[in-house]
């Protein structure tokens, strides 16, 4: 018999996008609790936060530090079971390591860390703890996307030959962006590129969740639209696969009356895919040979995969909450199988992923300052 | 400050569909708990059921009476603060009236009763309770049904001439079409309309809801396509309304490979509306001097109405979930309004939605079975 | 060897839309040339819009008996072969039965005529005549209703249970809505009914055409919407077909901001299919066990009905002018085969499809003023 | 009191696409005739194409050099006044050449000619001649493409920053496709490119014709994905433009399953626009301050600019062949104006668009064959 398991959370203080979205797809499944936290740097105002939220004050610690060391203290059955980690993305890699070494299992908002090194060393710190580690490329959770990965492992395509992914957003368009802007367009605190880390990481693990497939090279071009921003807000970046296929990733914060239009379309020797965040319910297939299918979400035809990150009947529109919390619940579903000592199922991003998204993004910001076409990952 | 409301339910055991939905729901916005409930008719499968949703077993009854008196026994402060009722339609009257009887606030699955004399009844018992009684019309819960409803009362659209609402399913296509299927067929747990009940009711509510126009005269013609059908599973009315606004609906359960296929058009003197249950995150609004507008729900443009009921941002794809959830936070913030002695506000669909949708359904039935042109309301 | 055939046209203007039409059809497949007319009552302006068309100024007529006898008075092979009638809808019948008299091959607007006595006494002339009577029911001509009559005639959708048609426009919301619309709504030019005659016609050909059912039941609500408008500008039609299956026609010229949005929806046993005027090369297959089928113009798995009014590859979108110029063609193969002593294949709209509309027309007009539920047909 | 224009055509014989559509534009507007020509190498083929088309059989003549012979020995009220050009592209720049030198306009199917050189000679040779040419980027001709390059001239999208050109076809997706593929990919018929050539320079000019922008550098990706394939069937290139704005062009006709997939996105800092080929009456305006705004072909708020090269009301669809016949009829008033002594007003692709599309091809080229991230235009 499970039983809930009990969540803390360090980051998502009022007004956080993000954190709000964690807590909700947490809740989502009826069997996670959230108890503990550290919600912002500001002491009063996380208090205030917890006690919003129904946290036992005595668990709203004034740092990362102090929650570990509060948690150890408390007995085995009341300590929380893990931590998500929702900052920016300045302190992913500090708090994560420092859970993961304390024993806690981690799932953490992307991008993992700050370098490509910092990734590779939560990795170690990871395989030394013997704890899970998820990186939260929500995505990867949508129903329709595990339908795309499972057409295209089944052969459905055939070869694959080019993956455009276009992600567009418009919310950096003007100078002053609000809150959730100030940090992510900050060196200090968001790291080598803005807009590339927010989203282009997500175009690039996405391509590898679903087409298996390695980049190679990078020809990138990232840009910055507003004068005085420091970090890019636009990059176009050409790619090479190591199986001869190409693609073409463009993402920009700047784009102007986009919302948050992430499209990606996959193109085989027998057949194509495409994919419309907006739109997430469908899944278009075209070949040369037949007429246009769509797969929808709890249509027959849409396999198990999709199936069992699915819940309502088709038709009753599904979402971003619904993604997300598909991989808090292959999170928790991992947690439980550990606690009853049965073998987890780690079906959710994890370190690799991270590492593979810090590798990309140093790659692009090198490239992209440089004078040679490619530069190889 | 606020606490976590209690909440009880009956019915809604495994494989129910919409019972499922009312606990996701009902979980979303973290402030009501699950704790006492009966989860069908068998007591095992009930138990069983509780056990997996962490109830206390103490709580899990063997019928409502039971539920009522156990509840009553424990200390108001471990109580239930409301009732959720997701049985087939038979038992929403008896249910409903009995928990409001017993000093409880309800929210009730749709439609009402099996009668209009049965839903003035259930409206005399909510009133000499005193207490709240919801009903479950989700569909008024998505975001851009209060910017629909927004537009309508601001007169952007004009005088209303028009209103034409297709809602199609297909599940019940074939003749077996599992379990969900059995009752809503069965006069005797559904009532004297299967289709209609089941959905139509939601269409002839919506237009209601947004136009505030009372239909005043309907002609029907209701069809059961599969031979032994006792019920209808299809059927399309010709609606008159108070103002002299025409209308149609048509409804059907048969309409192969629809999944939840509900569209509402209003067309005015000046402008035009048009949602789709199946991409709720547009309202197109068209009108014959300008070109077509479409407001997204988070988007600029988009007012308050729907922005309070709204939790990602645009983009971030939200559905049929949240609509629901909008209606559970409707109601449990009247309850915490009423307990903390605030005057509540009664944002949610409730007893006079019911006796509407019984008269409705009751004209319907009778001018479809007759030769007159014209049944009055 | 085909030679070029010599068309006349009576109607069409300046400023008449659909005569425009008509000529820019006629044109398309280059194997049709305007050589006579009657271009409007206004002699003077007739003939200047004669010399725009450059048509021999001694064939620009002042009225149509002038034109049939200086026509007839022309040799054989300099004398017009056909004529198109695109008059308001009084003078249908008196041209098209006189050209037919005369002996000359007729294509005419729809409706047929101002009653189903004139269709059917129209139908008699063209018998006693020899000729051909094309009637210009132009959604016919559409490559994707082509490929929806050959799936409904494979028995791809089963046994037909509902067909649902919403044809809206907006043009008539106001009260002045210009030069197009005053005849249209003049019962001593537009006949008994106004947007019935106008657009419910084309829904009731286009239901017949692919189906192949015949409506046997009626119950109309005809409105006007705009004070002093004599003729209807909206209708909703509850149907009965011969077959058991029941429909529902919406059709409305007072829908604010709708441009001419024709949309058909076929329910059947199997399958079911939907088809939108204003996207026409889509063709949208749904069932219950398999996803969701886009039939494209031009794409493979679309068959030789539809590729036979096809003209572009698929992605080059073909339109309106094609589906009409399919009519053109259609009927200028038959005057080609009748020419070359061949069998002519009659696939165009004719005499029938204007009696069958007329029908519908004193039907429905008759239910709506009446206090009984059904008109038979 | 205009005339009808007499037209030659050299290419478009049996089987090929684009001469049937040149025809087909031509004919539309009713005021230009075809009196002559070569359609194709094979005379006697071409001969019996000449018999369909009602040609003059001593007007269908061996080889374009006999064509202008023939054409200057007939009296000037019989000779053509232009010639279309509708062969492979390695014969545009000679046969073009050749006519303007002798007298005619010429209207040339795009590429311009094998070389930027080629293009600049055409260019004097147009000039010493007096003579008009026009290239046939026929989606310049579309109503809301017109509407586009409007709004963006008027401000509408402030400040140009990001272009994004997606232009995707399938058919060239297996080794063998069909008669029309086998020039495309031949280096000898073709040129220096065969995706690129095709519909890259489309992509290219409709940048340019939209914004005004110029390529200032290019870094590009071009591929071939079927062994044996000479030239490029696939090619990604990123834009840097002469104000600072950036792009990237990824086309391919290796893409399976899509048809003629044109899409054009222009983010500025106030608005953006998004255009597909295959919907091409949608004209969608984005911004982060207001609704999404859809202008429509023959909608109010839809202007002049568009109004002149649409001819059916809205929610009448117009596609390919209207928007190619606009090119027809700007370049037939140009002609008509120039024989009435009129200032002709030259609003069609001409020269210069030829010369634009040569270089920015021949810097794709050797950008992706060399290892410099960046080549300047």
């Amino acid at each position: 018999m499970k039983r809930k398991l009990r969540m803390g959370m360090v980051g998502g203080g009022q007004g956080a996008f993000i954190g709000d979205v964690h807590r909700r797809a947490a809740r989502l499944n009826g069997d996670i609790e959230l108890v503990a936290g550290v919600f912002g740097t500001n002491v009063e105002k996380s208090r205030q936060c917890g006690a919003e939220l129904f946290v036992d004050p005595a668990r709203v610690y004034p740092n990362y530090e102090a929650m570990i060391a509060g948690e150890l203290a408390l007995p085995a059955d009341k300590r929380i079971d893990f931590v998500s980690v929702v900052t920016p993305n300045l302190m992913h890699y500090p708090i994560s390591n420092a859970f993961l070494k304390a024993g806690f299992h981690v799932l953490c908002e992307k991008p993992i860390a700050m370098s490509a090194a910092d990734a590779e060393a939560l990795g170690k710190t990871q395989q030394a703890s013997g704890k899970f580690f998820a990186l939260m490329h929500n995505y990867t959770g949508y129903p329709m996307i595990k339908q795309a990965k499972k057409l295209i492992a089944d052969g459905v395509l055939g070869e694959l030959r080019k993956i455009n992914v276009e992600y567009s957003l418009g919310w950096l368009a003007a100078p002053n962006a609000g809150k959730q802007a100030v940090w992510r367009v900050d060196p200090k605190q968001a790291g080598i590129s803005g807009c590339m880390a927010d989203i282009g990481t997500h175009a690039e693990q996405l391509i590898h969740y679903l087409s298996g497939l390695r980049i190679t090279a990078v020809s990138a071009d990232l840009a910055s639209f507003i004068p005085g921003r420091e970090l890019d807000d636009d990059g176009s970046v050409l790619l090479r696969f190591n199986s001869g296929a190409r693609g073409v990733i463009f993402a920009s914060e700047v784009s102007t009356g986009e919302e948050n239009n992430f499209i990606i379309k996959i193109y085989g020797s027998k057949a194509a895919l495409e994919w419309h965040q907006q739109s997430p319910e469908d899944l278009i297939i075209r070949s040369n040979d037949a007429p246009m299918l769509v797969y929808r979400r709890g249509w027959p035809g849409t396999g198990e995969e999709a199936q069992k990150v699915s819940h309502l009947p088709a038709g009753h529109p599904e979402g971003f909450l619904e993604a997300f919390a598909a991989i808090y619940r292959a999170f928790a579903d991992a947690i439980h199988a550990d606690l009853n000592g049965d073998q987890p199922v780690l079906d959710f991003p994890g370190i690799q992923d991270g590492i593979d998204e810090m590798r990309f993004l140093e790659a692009i910001v090198a490239n992209s300052a440089g004078d040679a076409k490619w530069t190889a990952l």
